[in-house]
C-alpha cells in the first residue's frame, strides 16, 4: 500500500513553493498508507518555452518519511521556489515497499528514461512485471530499480516510441499500457510530451479526483467516453489530446477556465482543498487536458453506469483519514477482505491452481531438502506460526517447530545447517526476531523472512522471503498482518506440496478455500453488530478465557492477546485439550468463556469441552459454524461463522475476536490504536 | 513409597478374624502411601504344635486397593476365622510399585522360599539389589518376582542357612542382612523359625512401633543394646532369642505379660489402638520376643542417644494422617527434600559422578543415535518438559521438542522411526499422553516413559523408562511429582553426556547441584511464613501474572497452573521476553506480578522487564537469589532463594509458588486437596 497524490493547477497561478507545499501536505495525509520513502515530479525551470525539448521534468526522491522529502525539496538550488506557474501538474508518492527495498532509486515517481519523458506514480502490485521487464529489456530499455512499477513508464514510452500516429492522446497511451498490466494499480502519469496534462487510472487500488474552482461546474455527472476497439481498427483518435470534446468533459463555466485538480489515494489528502470529489472505478482512465477532465473506458459493458458523478463530501478530515471507522485498528480489521487478496495477488493462479511465491522460488529445492522447519516470531507473528504449523507439517511432511524468538535465544537452541528458519515480523524490525535470525544465520541455516515491510532489517538479512503485502498497519494491535501472514504461510505449504500426487486433492481444496476467503471474511465482518452486542455483555468482566484446539488453537492465543492488548482485561487463550489439567478449576458462573467449535477433526472433542464448561455452570460464548444444530439448538450465545477448509478456518475465526476486542476496548473507554504501555514495533529486546 | 503395618498380640487372645481386621484397617490408614496391591502374612492353622516344621505361614496377596485384599482374606477356606490365637504376629503391606508392575507376585510380603521360612515387608528402594540377586542366584536361590525387595528374604535365609550356631537370634540375622543392603528401607520380618517373634528395622524410610497394654510399662525409655563386632569375632550371642535380657527390653509389669505391638510406616495406622509410640532411628533393629521389645544397634557412635523413648501422642487421627500438615498437598510440598533424593537414589553416584538410569541403560546407544527428542505430557508433566528442554538441548546436542499431548494428537504431528519420544505422566494413565504414546509407537519411534506409577499403562507400553520414585501423590495439584520429573530428566541429560569431554565441567557442576539440592529445598521450605505473609496480601486479587524467562519460564507456567488449580484466581505464566508484545498492557497498579529474577544468563533481561513493570506502577513480588543487591536495595516484596546451577534453579524457584498457591487457597477458603472440577488423574480425553 502506498499513497498517491497529484496536483494540477490550470490557469491558477501558484508559486513553485506553494505547489511543493500542496504536494507535501497531500503526502503527509497519506503517510499512514506507507512511509518508507517518498518522491515528487514537477516541471523544470524551462516551462516557458513551447518546444517539447525544453520541457523538463524534475524528480526529487528521498528515503524515509515525507518529512525527509520535504527538507530535500528546498535544497534544489536549480529550482526557483518563488517563480509563479500559471498551469502546472505535479505528482507525488509516499511508498510502502512491496518490491525492492526502500531507497531513492526504488521510490516513486518512476521514469521512462533518463530524460523523464514519462513519469508515473503507482499504488498496488504489478504481478506480471517480470515478463514485461524481460520483454522491454530485449527492446533495449534499461531498468534502474528493483520495483515492479518501473515497467509502467518504460512500457508507456515503448508504446509512445512505436505509435502509429503523432496525434495519439495521452489517455490512449495509458489505455494501451493498462491492457498489458496484471495485478492491482492506481496510476497517475505525467509526461514531457503532454505538458499540463494528467492521466490517471486504477484497477483494484483506490483513486479519486478532487475538483476545485471558484466557478460553477457545468455538470456533476461526467459522461464516460468509450474508445472501444478503435486502436484495433487503426481508426483515428476521436479527440485530439489538445482539445477533448467539451460535451464529454468538465471545466468550469464563467469568465475564467481556472480550475485545480487533486488526484489522491483517498479523500483525506483532498478534503482540505475541496469537498467535490469523483471516485474512479476500475479501468477508468481520467484525463485532464487544457483544464478539462474527461473519463475514458475501453469497452462499455451491460448495466454499467454511463457517467461518473462528482460527489460533495460532508465528512471531517479526521473521519476521512480512518474512513468510516473510529480507529485504524477497526479500519484494518475491515480491510482484511482486500489485504488477503493483496497477499495472494500474483502468487496464486486460481485457473491453473499454481502457487508461486516469487521470493522463495529459487530456494525451493534447498528448502525441500531440509531436515526441519523452524518458525520464529513474537506476539501475533508467533501465533501465525502456531496457526499454520499443522498444515505445514501435513503438506511438507517435515518436522515443524514454532518458537518465541526471545525464548529461542534464551535457550541457545541448537540449529543446524540443514534447518530452514522462518522469521515472521510485521515490521521486519522486531529486535528479538532479528537477533534470532542472526543467531540462525551464523549457524548456517537457510533464512526466510515473512514480513510486511520490504527493506526492513529482517528483509535485508534473509536469504529469501515472502512479503505479505498487507499494507501498512497503524493500529498497535495487529490484525490484517496476522491474517496475511497466515495466508502467506499457507501459500508456502501449497508451493512445497505441488509435486506430491497424494496431496493434490487437499491442495485444490485449500486453493479453492483461499479463492472464496475474501467473501467469507466479508460475511464475518457483517456480524459486527452481533459481536458488539456480545461486547456489551462482557465489557465489565475482569477475566476472559478463550478456548479451542487443533487448527483453532492459535485463534485462542491471538484472540486473547488482542483482548489483553487493547482492553486490559485479563484474557487467556487455553488449549481445550488441557482443560482438565488445570484451567477447568477457573470455570464457574462468573467466568466468561469463549469457545471455538468448528466442524473439523476436533469437533467432538470441543463439544466434550463445552459439556465440561456447561456442567460447571459456565455460560459459554460459542464461535461455531453457521447452522450447527448441535450448538444452535441450545440457547447459548453464538457467533455463527461460515465454514471453510479446516486449515483456513483460523482466518475466519480470528476476526470475530478482533472485532470483539475492538468493541470491548471502546466500551471500556480506551484508545484502541495506542494501547497503554505498548508500541507498534518492538525494536528493543 | 509403600505402607507397612504389622501386629503382634502376646498373651492377648484374638480371633483370626480380629487379626485380619486389624491388619486391613492398618493398611487402609496407610493407603495414601500407595495402593496398587497389598498383602498379608499370618500364621497358618498348625500353630498349636511346637515343632518348627508344623509352623506355617500363609501369604495372601492381591493387586489393587486394600479393599480387594480384604475381600480375598475371607475366601481362604483353609483358615479358620474364628479360631482364637493367644499370641500371633501378622504383617501387612500396601504397595506403590517402584520395581516390577503391580501384581500378586510382586506385592509384599516377599518370602525366602516356597515354604515361607522368612517373610518380609519393605518400604523403600534397595539400590544394590541386582548385585545381591546375582550372588544369591549363584548360590541356588530362586527368585519369583521382579522386585528389589525379594533379595531381602532370600538373603536372610542365606545367612540363616549358613549360620555358625543354632542359637543365632532373629535380630542378629536381620543385623547381618542390613549390613549388605544399600538404599532406603523400612523392614519387618516374620519367620517360621521364630514363631511369635518380630524384627523390624529401618534406614531412610519411616517406621514406628506402637505399644498397647492394660498394664503399666516398666520404663518409657528403652536402652539400646550394642552388638558391636560380636559376630565378627564369632562371639556367642549375648541374649538368646528366646529370652532377651529383661533390663534391656520392655514388657508390661503386673499380673500378666499381655501386650500388643503395632509396627507402622506412620502413626495414622496406630493411633486408634494406642497413643504410646516409639519412633525408630536409622539402623535401629527392634525385636519383640516373648512379648518383650528390645532395640539393637551394631555400633555405638559418639553423641548418640543411648535410649529410645516411648512417646505419648496427643494428636488426632486426621492430624497424623497428614502429619503436621493441613493438606496432603502441603505435606507433599514439604516431602520434596526426600522425594528428590528418592528419585536420585541408586542412580547418581556422587563419589564417581556417574549417573545410571537403570531403565534406560540398555537403550542408551539407540537414543544417542536419534534424530530428535520429543517430550510429551499434559499440565504439570508438560511443564517438567519445558523446564528441562534447554539442558537437554545443551547436553544431548539434539533438537528437543516439547508437546502438549492433546495438541500433538490434534495436529497429527509427523513422527519418524529415528525419533525418541518421552511420555511424562505422574499417574502413567493420562489418557491423552497414553494415546500420543500409541500414536508414536505405531510410527516406530522409541518410546520412553517418565512416570511415578510402576505398572501403569504408560509403563507397560513403553520400550523403556524412568520411574521417578516420588511416592504416591494424593493432592490433585501435583508438586513433588513435578520436581521429581524435573530431576529425572536432568539425570537423563547427564547420562547422555557422560562421554563428552566438553561437557564434563558442566556435568560436574550439575551433579554437585543435585547433591546439595535437598538442602536447598529445605532452605526454601523454611520461607513458608514469609510466603504466607505475601499470600495474605494477595489472596483477594482477581488476577495474577507470573513472569520469567529462560530456565525459569517453566516455573512461571507451573506456578500459575498451581494457583489456577487450587485458588481459582486467574493466574497466567508469561514469558518475560513477550512482555512488550502484549502482556505489558495488563500491568497497572492493581495487577500483582510475580517476577522470577535469578542470577543466570537472563538476569539483565529480567531486570529490564522489571523496570518495565515498575515504570507502569506495577508492584512486583520478586523471587530472587539470596542477597541480590540489585533487587534487595529497593523496597520490593521479595522471596530470596538459594542460588544453584541455572538448570536446577527451576526446582528451587517453583517451591515458593507451590507454597503460595497453597496459602492462597487456604485463605480463600477452598479445599486444597480436592479442587473443584479437577481429578487427580485424567484418564479420559
Amino acid at each position: 500500500m502506498c499513497g498517491i497524490f497529484a496536483y494540477l493547477n490550470y490557469q491558477v497561478p501558484r508559486t513553485r513553493k506553494e505547489i511543493f507545499e500542496t504536494l507535501v501536505k497531500g503526502l503527509q495525509r497519506l503517510e499512514y498508507r506507507g512511509y518508507d520513502s517518498a518522491g515528487v515530479a514537477v516541471d523544470g525551470p524551462d516551462k516557458t518555452s513551447t518546444d517539447i525539448n525544453s520541457n523538463t521534468i524534475y524528480l526529487i526522491k528521498k528515503t524515509g518519511k515525507v518529512k525527509n522529502l520535504d527538507e530535500e525539496l528546498y535544497k534544489k538550488d536549480s529550482l526557483d521556489l518563488d517563480v509563479e506557474l500559471c498551469t502546472h501538474f505535479g505528482i507525488a508518492h509516499t511508498r510502502w515497499a512491496t518490491h525492492g527495498e526502500p531507497s531513492a532509486v526504488n521510490s516513486h515517481p518512476h521514469r521512462s528514461d533518463k530524460t523523464n519523458e514519462f513519469v508515473v506514480i503507482h499504488n498496488g502490485i504489478i504481478t506480471n512485471y517480470k515478463e514485461l521487464k524481460k520483454y522491454l529489456i530485449t527492446k533495449g530499455y534499461e531498468f534502474e530499480s528493483e520495483t515492479d512499477t518501473e515497467v509502467i513508464p518504460k512500457l508507456i514510452k515503448y508504446i509512445y516510441d512505436n505509435r502509429e500516429t503523432d496525434s495519439i492522446s495521452f489517455s490512449t497511451l495509458v489505455e494501451r499500457v493498462i491492457q498489458q498490466l496484471e495485478g492491482a494499480f492506481a496510476l497517475v502519469f505525467k509526461s514531457r510530451h503532454f505538458p499540463g496534462e494528467a492521466v490517471a487510472t486504477r484497477r483494484g487500488s483506490p483513486l479519486l479526483i478532487g475538483v476545485r474552482s471558484k466557478y460553477e461546474l457545468p455538470t456533476e455527472n461526467i459522461p464516460i467516453q468509450y474508445n472501444s476497439g478503435r486502436h484495433k481498427e487503426g481508426v483515428q483518435e476521436k479527440n485530439s489530446h489538445n482539445r477533448p470534446d467539451c460535451a464529454d468533459s468538465i471545466s468550469p463555466v464563467g469568465d475564467s477556465e481556472a480550475v485545480e485538480y487533486y488526484f489522491a489515494s483517498d479523500a483525506s489528502a483532498v478534503i482540505e482543498h475541496t469537498n467535490k470529489v469523483l471516485y474512479m472505478e476500475d479501468d477508468d482512465i481520467a484525463m485532464v487536458a487544457a483544464g478539462k477532465l474527461s473519463i475514458h473506458r475501453l469497452n462499455r459493458q451491460a448495466g454499467e453506469d454511463p457517467v461518473r458523478a462528482i460527489q460533495t463530501l460532508k465528512m471531517e478530515l479526521q473521519q476521512i483519514m480512518k474512513g468510516n471507522f473510529d480507529a485504524f485498528m477497526q479500519k484494518e480489521i475491515f480491510e482484511q477482505p482486500e489485504s488477503v487478496v493483496n497477499t495472494m495477488r500474483g502468487r496464486i493462479c486460481f485457473d491453473t491452481n499454481m502457487v508461486v511465491l516469487g521470493g522463495l522460488k529459487d530456494h525451493l529445492k534447498e528448502i525441500k531438502r531440509c531436515r526441519r522447519l523452524i518458525m520464529i516470531g513474537c506476539g501475533t507473528s508467533f501465533h501465525a506460526a502456531v496457526a499454520t504449523r499443522q498444515i505445514l507439517e501435513e503438506l511438507t511432511e517435515l518436522p515443524v517447530m514454532v518458537e518465541l524468538a526471545s525464548d529461542f535465544l534464551d535457550r541457545n537452541t541448537p540449529v543446524f545447517r540443514d534447518d530452514v528458519c522462518f522469521f515472521i515480523s510485521q515490521s521486519g524490525e522486531t529486535a528479538d526476531t532479528l537477533m534470532a535470525l542472526r543467531y540462525c544465520k551464523e549457524r548456517g541455516a537457510l533464512i526466510v523472512g515473512i514480513t510486511n515491510t520490504v527493506g526492513s532489517s529482517i528483509c535485508r538479512e534473509t536469504d529469501c522471503g515472502v512479503h505479505i503485502n498487507a499494507g501498512p498497519e497503524i493500529g498497535v494491535a495487529s490484525t490484517k498482518a496476522y491474517t496475511s501472514q497466515f495466508v502467506a504461510l499457507i501459500m508456502f505449504s501449497l508451493m512445497m506440496s505441488e509435486d506430491r500426487l497424494s496431496h493434490q486433492k487437499r491442495r485444490l481444496e485449500i486453493i479453492h478455500g483461499l479463492k472464496v476467503l475474501p467473501e467469507l471474511i466479508k460475511n464475518v465482518l457483517a456480524l459486527d453488530e452481533n459481536i458488539k452486542t456480545i461486547a456489551n455483555e462482557l465489557f465489565e468482566s475482569k477475566s476472559l478465557l478463550v478456548m479451542g484446539r487443533g487448527f483453532n488453537y492459535a485463534t485462542c492465543l491471538e484472540g486473547a492477546l488482542k483482548i489483553k492488548e487493547i482492553t486490559y482485561m485479563h484474557s487467556e487463550g487455553i488449549l481445550a485439550g488441557e482443560l482438565k489439567h488445570g484451567p477447568l478449576a477457573l470455570v464457574d458462573k462468573d467466568m466468561p468463556v469463549i469457545m471455538i467449535i468448528m466442524r473439523d477433526a476436533c469437533y467432538i472433542k470441543c463439544h466434550n469441552a463445552l459439556q465440561q464448561i456447561i456442567a460447571r455452570a459456565g455460560r459459554p460464548i460459542i464461535l461455531c459454524c453457521k447452522d450447527d444444530p448441535e450448538v444452535t439448538k441450545n440457547s447459548y450465545t453464538t457467533i455463527e461463522l461460515p465454514q471453510t477448509v479446516d486449515c483456513l478456518q483460523g482466518i475466519v475465526s480470528v476476526i470475530p475476536l478482533q472485532l470483539l476486542s475492538f468493541h470491548l476496548a471502546v466500551l471500556r473507554g480506551f484508545d484502541v490504536d495506542c494501547p497503554r504501555n505498548l508500541a507498534k514495533s518492538v525494536t528493543v529486546e
